[in-house]
């Protein structure tokens, strides 16, 4: 039976987990029942921190996660944790160890975990992750942790809506560090040497912390490499110091405020576009498409001339 | 001086490398100059075979495309590479060791090599990476190969573009493996263990055609587990070997043409929304939105309400 929207919004302002659970659930699957939820909780976001994990498969970013999220619980901080990593414990991606690892912190009344599958989603896995993001901020979060792999698109944009960026990689990424140039580091805030008791972590702490001082500045800030063994805890308290550094650079500097700015410009271009897009794709659309397909693959018409006709169709006589 | 329309055709139907690299600029650039060449080229193209070749960072792929090529090469088939993959030799991201080893192929007038960047493009890199091989299948070369890093959405999606998939790993990728499943493992039509002179290569390879098996067949298809050492041309006609097997099954079995049918399907409807995208987001409703930004920013409208001011400008009277 579903509950009343006033009802649920009540649970939620209550801080019952069940309410944020469902509303996380409706705001992923854009819930028809409930379009306006986002816009409910608005005015109650703005207040979490958000901070970006991400790096290569196998870096042991849910364990750092974990042990980041047991270090900031000791400041009595609430926490929110996305995992949009399809490697990651969290979304079931991983080894039993890291399974059962994962349980301290998902007995913890102070802290929100949610996986979010990697695929599909209507209007883009970067907005949905921020839409998320947003629900646990109005939920009351003082810290929302999105944890993503990889160096794609769309990590780089979910990257881009959070206030700090921690790159994780391990000694062995040796090879790949001066690949990721492009990538990864150009990301990063906060560099990460996971698994660091393993042989080559110094080098490669060295070799990432030359590399940055060959670029250039970032606005002021110079991105420090931080040696973690996180399955032990080493580093973490470390590592959230640096946050915290950072998060006070970019509240003294201004940059908070515009990057702000820039999530809220990418929140309302986002609306636009996937309302413009479910107004394009209707039955009437999807079927004259079909026999496009078909008309392209025997020679009739090019693909620019097929999408002619959908546009036609859509701006009506 | 710009080359007249007419003229830069004839020259790329004549074969000439000048004038398909400055069509893949246009194209690149989305060039309102000559916003139709895609349209132009396209009764030309269809003929040739499209391989993605993905995996993480230092995983060695571009040495691997490298020598796929060579191995190709030796048929008398003409091959055309594009890197979208930030850790790529090709597109500057490498050692120097690997941009000599780069040249091998690059001076080969039978292969034609682009980069691209990964960010920005206004129509989004797998879009963009898909006019690409277009364009130069159009010129006439026989295989068309893509090189992307990682497991974002983008390059699951240039990987559905293409017919045979490579998922490349190394040895090191041990811890990863298990990880990968959700991603990497999921497209793999074909997976390369490189770097296989060391340690743990068999490990590895024992590892994931147990994963492979157990998991449903793909239509069919049972994705082999190939050991190279891309360096010294190991194993690589091998591969060469299973690309050619399974262009052979899809052909038979009828894959090859959906495969074709929703890659036209995709185009047409990326062009549709390219052209959406356009006509949206001009001089005055740009305008609107910074003023937007700010009235969210001090709480005067949510994001929702934002965007319905700017989607009833854009629908207009």
């Amino acid at each position: 039976m579903a509950i009343p929207k006033e009802e649920l919004l009540k649970r939620f302002a209550g801080g019952q987990r069940a309410a944020l659970s469902k509303i996380i659930t409706l705001v992923e699957n854009h819930a028809t029942s409930f379009p306006d939820v986002l816009d409910e909780l608005y005015p109650r976001t703005g207040k979490a921190y958000r901070i970006g994990i991400t790096g290569p498969p196998g870096a042991g970013k849910s364990t750092l996660v974990s042990s980041l999220v047991q270090t900031i619980r000791t400041t009595e901080k609430t926490v929110g944790v996305i995992a949009v990593d399809p490697s990651s414990p969290f979304t079931g991606g991983a080894l039993l160890g890291d399974r059962i690892r994962m349980q301290d912190i998902g007995t913890d009344p102070g802290v929100f975990v949610r996986s979010m599958a990697t695929r599909g989603s209507l209007g883009g896995l970067a907005e949905a992750a921020g839409d998320v993001a947003d629900v646990m901020d109005a939920f009351g979060k003082d810290v929302v942790i999105t944890e993503t792999v990889g160096v794609g698109q769309c990590e780089l944009d979910i990257a881009e809506a959070c206030y700090t960026t921690v790159v994780v990689i391990v000694p062995e990424s040796g090879d790949a560090v001066q690949d990721m140039k492009a990538g990864l580091m150009e990301i990063a805030d906060i560099l990460v040497i996971n698994k660091s008791d393993r042989d080559g972590a110094e080098q490669i702490a060295r070799q990432t912390r030359a590399m940055f001082e060959l670029r250039d500045e970032r606005n002021g800030w110079d991105p420090p490499v931080i040696l973690t063994v996180a399955f032990k805890g080493d580093g973490i308290p470390e590592l959230y110091g640096h946050i915290e550094k950072h998060r006070q650079f970019l509240a003294e500097s201004g940059l908070l405020e515009k990057h702000r700015q820039s999530n809220v410009e990418a929140t309302i271009k986002a609306i636009v576009e996937s309302d413009l897009h479910s107004k394009t794709w209707n039955e009437a659309t999807l079927d004259r498409l079909e026999a496009l397909v078909g008309d392209v693959m025997v020679g009739k018409v090019t693909p620019r001339q097929a999408s002619g006709v959908i546009l036609k169709m859509i701006e009506g006589p």
